[in-house]
C-alpha cells in the first residue's frame, strides 16, 4: 500500500461557525462570492494597493482617517447598499481602475469582513471566489491543512459560498488523482463537493440564492454576472496583519 | 399559469443556527440521525410512553425524580457514552421492549436535545431520522411552512442529518409533481437535496461521517446499522410541552 501525503480539508459554512483555535497552522481560504471576496479580487486586479477589512463602520472610518484620507477609500455595505458617507459600496462593478488604482480600501461588509477576521489566526489567509477558482487551487495544492471559511449569510449557510468551496476541492481532487496525495474531507467539505456535482456555477444560479435574490431586490443584479465570471483572474489575494494584498505585486 | 399552494421549506444545519423566532407557526422536523432521533423512534416503537429531552444531566435527574423513579429511565450520553449513573445511553440497540415498554424516558444528549429545544416554539415539532423518512413525508405533505432542524455536531454541519433532510424534501418534491403544490426551498434546503442526489444513505456512509466515525471509535459501530435502516417504522414522534410521544398511541 502506498501512503502519500494526507491533505486535511475542513469547511465552515458560515463565519459564525468558525472556532479560531482550529484554524491555527492551517491555510484558510475565505469565500464570500456575493460579494466581498469577488469585490476584493476585482479591486486588487484594478490596481488597488490593499484592502483593510474592518467589522464596524466606525472602525473603518477611524482607520481611514489614520491612513490619510487622500489615498484611502471607505468601502462597504449594509443590507447590500453603500454605507452612508462612504466612497464606495460593495459592488465589484464600482471598483474600476480609475477609481481605485493605487488606493487603500478600508472595507466593512456584513458577512465577508467577519469571515476574514474569524480566519486571521491561520498560517495563511487567502481570498477566493468564483473569479479565481483555478488560481486558488494552484496556490493551495501542496498545503497539508486547508480550512475553507465561507462567509455565509447572517451566520447561516449560503449556497454560493459552499458551492465555491466545493468547486475548489473538486479541482484539488482532480490534481490529487495524479499524485500521491490523499484528501481527508470533513462532512461539510464532502457536502460542498456534492454541490459542485449538482449545481452549475452561473449568474442564473446566483440569482436564486438568498444572497443573490437580496441583491436583485435592491437593484444590483448586474453584480451577479461579474461574480459568476469563473476564473476571470489568476490572482490570489492574501491577508497579513488585517491587510489583504496581492503577494506578487508589492 | 397555474398558481397552487406554495410550500416554504427552510433547513438549519445545526441546532446553534436556529433563530427560535423564525420557527414560530412552522412545522419543525428535528433530525439527529446519529443518534437521538433514531433512538427516540426506536424507543417509542418499543412501547416507551414518552421521551423528555433535557439539556443538562442535572435537569434530567431532577425531572426523573419528580416523575417517580419506578417507571422512569434516565437516558443520555456525553461523547457517545452513557452518562455515569444513568440507566441507558443513547444507543438505539439498548431500547428494547422489555426494558422500555411503558416507561418514561428522560433523555439528555449532546446535540439532539438542543435541537428539540431550539425548535420548541414551532406549531408542531416532529422527530425524523432515516428510520421514518416516508412516514414524515406523509405527515408534513400538506403543511405550508416546514423547518428542518438538523442537530448537527457541536454547532457544526453533519452530513448524516443534512442528507436525511434532503431525502425528505426529495420525497416531498416527488409528491408535489403530481399536485398543484410548489416548493420554495432556501439555500440550505436546496443543498440538502443535492446531497440526496449524490449520497446513498447506508451504514457505510454513516461510518464515514464525523458523528459515525466518533461512534466507531467508542465501539458503537453496530448502532449505525440500525440508524441506516430506512423506513424501519411508519411512526412520527411529536413533541408537545417538552414531551415526545407517538400521537396515535396515547
Amino acid at each position: 500500500m502506498h501512503h502519500g501525503l494526507l491533505l486535511k480539508v475542513e469547511t465552515y459554512f458560515s463565519a459564525g461557525e468558525v472556532d479560531p483555535a482550529r484554524v491555527v497552522g492551517a491555510t484558510a481560504v475565505v469565500i464570500d462570492v456575493i460579494r466581498a471576496t469577488s469585490t476584493i479580487i476585482e479591486a486588487l486586479a484594478a490596481g488597488a494597493q490593499a484592502v483593510y477589512p474592518r467589522l464596524s463602520s466606525d472602525e473603518a472610518i477611524e482607520l481611514a482617517n489614520s491612513l490619510g484620507r487622500e489615498d484611502t477609500l471607505l468601502c462597504g455595505e449594509r443590507r447590500g447598499l453603500r454605507i452612508e458617507g462612504f466612497d464606495l459600496g460593495n459592488s465589484p462593478l464600482e471598483f474600476e481602475r480609475e477609481r481605485v488604482a493605487g488606493k487603500r480600501l478600508v472595507m466593512s461588509t456584513t458577512n465577508g469582513t467577519r469571515a476574514f477576521l474569524a480566519a486571521e489566526d491561520a498560517e495563511r489567509v487567502l481570498a477566493a471566489s468564483l473569479m479565481n477558482l483555478s488560481a486558488v487551487r494552484d496556490e493551495v495544492v501542496g498545503h497539508e491543512h486547508l480550512v475553507f471559511v465561507c462567509a455565509g449569510k447572517e451566520d447561516r449557510f449560503s449556497l454560493d459560498d459552499a458551492l465555491c468551496a466545493g468547486l475548489i476541492i473538486q479541482k484539488l481532487m482532480g490534481t490529487m488523482g495524479r499524485g500521491s496525495v490523499e484528501l481527508d474531507l470533513d462532512d461539510a467539505s464532502r457536502s460542498a463537493v456534492a454541490l459542485a456535482k449538482v449545481y452549475e456555477p452561473n449568474a442564473n444560479l446566483l440569482r436564486q440564492t438568498a444572497a443573490g435574490a437580496a441583491l436583485v431586490e435592491v437593484g444590483l443584479a448586474a453584480d451577479l454576472q461579474l461574480c459568476a465570471d469563473i476564473d476571470r483572474y489568476r490572482l490570489v489575494p492574501e491577508m497579513q496583519e488585517r491587510m489583504i494584498r496581492l503577494p506578487d505585486e508589492e
